[in-house]
């Protein structure tokens, strides 16, 4: 899982903000995360974790799917539980390192989104998405529960909201998945790039390193009681106010002008 | 509390495809949960636990309400702190069994839904709801708050409106219990058989097994860190691919043909 | 920490029935968290933890801002991280205290909410808000990540919402923040104190008993897997029955009468 990207599979594209925009590239297979997609989609993040200058990640996908999920002919042809093991951990690691990096991820959702597709929706920190866009846990329609797409899609929306989709099948549409929190905006076709644009540049705006601090602090908090949560938030609150970007942000905010980080 | 099922309390109806449908007959009572009403739904969901093809469990009732929560004659006449910890740790039961079951639970709410009422149609799985309907733990109103039917509410919808409910006695409305997340679909009185059919047959169109293995871990991994969630989804999920029901529907998929399961 | 009240910072009010009113009155600083106002705050709320006749609490705001968060100038002249451990960990003292009343604290919320302002509107109970509320945590603007207020406000709506406000600093109109779960009514700004009163109204009509036993046990099975609360919320419900306030509400109801409470 350690190759390096197949620019064939996935685009990866780094701007001179430190945005990298990872489009996967397997249009006519609806851009399957099959081993090799994994594998590239991994290295990829790996070296945005690599990269100290890095801002923001947008996972993007050509073609008229954003992802459709494993390889269910790939899978097939392994029919071992020992290879399914590990492919569901190559697969949730993968998710995790979405949550690991220290900057925000970004879904850039132009199309259906399925199962582990609709799982990296799911998982990512922000989603954008066009009207058409759909989204669908499906597995079940072959026999096989979403299982690691729950994980993602139960800590984004309420639960008879996910158990529906899970044991139906059933797709919902893409202000659907607003509402229910998958997605945080949904715009026409032709405005999907300013939109994602519009948020990322908001970010970009902001110091890394209190971002990085946010982000991290944000996930590890949401898992444990509110006592501790605050303990744990206090004092990443303490150590962002007392670095660099916040005094010069505070100060500049005391004097009415534009910070300069 | 492992009496058999009494007929005239709760009628018991299983279909040739293993759904078992559960009416509370009580309509007079407003269906409450009496300790007969419990002893008869405990040992109708243990029936439906010791039935190997059942698919799907259908809670519904006759009359105007769904089900008025517990009988407070029934309470009163017997003021002792023994007594009550024993009535609820025996209702409490009774909505882990609908949790524990391997099938899905699905509640047809063609009336009022209070207190355990209420808890009820939140600790099944999925709920379909007439316009009608109205959703409260008003126990507040006669100096009881609603603490059991509490742990069901604030896991399916958002914690400042179930609040709001308790502390208030406040009823909602179908459509604001849907939108809350209490609810999946809310349909005018005529359709709402046919609702609740057509979700149970999307259910039994899947395998069981699949279905089985997805509920329970889906409300495990609700309970524990993601980074665990992730471990616990994978495990299950490679055991679904392993299993037979998956290798042949992913390989009818390859095939485009339907499944044979 | 343990100042006596500034009338000046912080009106207090108790009327007859035991509602406490603490209005924070620095409009012009727009009533930030200083040092004094958070002095005060503790203080009021720790008086009303000491009044065994209190029913509620509504916390308020005079002028356009309900409240702007910290004090970023105070912060700024202290630039030493043991201090803001130190501010911080009395920010969450004070936030924990609102949890850990045992009466409800309703937030009556007139203009904008920012930062631990807004934090603060979460941890609350229950919110009102007028239409023209506005609610951010937007320290990030400034280079310091909300890290405490997203501890309350990732409790209060879903993940990908409370990230975007994080991450963006942008804020959120009234209505909005009612649809994500920030907020229980918006009402039009005349229409705010009845709102609010009848809120009230609703919540003193109980007993008080009914309502302290509940509000713990909420907050604490929240932070538990479902099995453990079901056994804290039926232990606390069991109680409860026992209690005076049941037995005669229940006898009330039996006999179709108001409750002597």
């Amino acid at each position: 899982m350690s190759e390096t990207p197949n620019t064939d599979l996935l685009l990866s594209h780094r701007d001179a903000r430190g945005v990298h925009t990872l489009t996967l590239n397997a249009p006519r297979s609806f851009n399957v995360l099959s081993e090799a997609m994994m594998g590239a989609l991994q290295a990829a993040l790996d070296a945005v974790a690599a990269d100290p200058q890095a801002r923001a990640v947008v996972i993007a996908a050509n073609g008229r799917a954003f992802c459709a999920g494993h390889d269910l002919k790939e899978m097939k042809a392994r029919p071992e539980l020992a290879y399914y093991q590990a492919l569901f951990a190559t697969c949730s690691k993968l998710m995790m390192s979405i949550r690991k990096l220290e900057v925000p991820v970004i879904a850039r959702v132009q199309g259906l989104a399925t199962a582990a597709g609709c799982q990296m929706v799911a998982q990512c920190d922000l989603a954008v998405a066009v009207q058409a866009a759909t989204f669908g846990v499906n597995g079940i329609d072959v026999g096989l529960f979403c299982a690691t797409p729950s994980v993602a899609l139960s800590r984004n929306m309420l639960p008879k909201q996910a158990m529906e989709m899970l044991l139906t099948g059933d797709f919902i549409s893409a202000d659907e998945a607003k509402t229910r929190g998958l997605v945080n905006r949904v715009v026409a076709a032709e405005a999907l790039d300013a939109e994602v644009a519009a948020l990322v540049d908001r970010i970009v705006a902001k110091p890394r390193e209190a971002i990085a601090m946010g982000k991290a602090l944000f996930y590890r908090q949401l898992e444990t009681g509110m006592e501790s949560a605050y303990q744990l938030a206090g004092q990443t609150m303490a150590c962002n106010m007392a670095h660099d970007v916040a005094q010069e942000g505070v100060q500049a905010f005391i004097e009415k002008r534009a910070p300069n980080w």
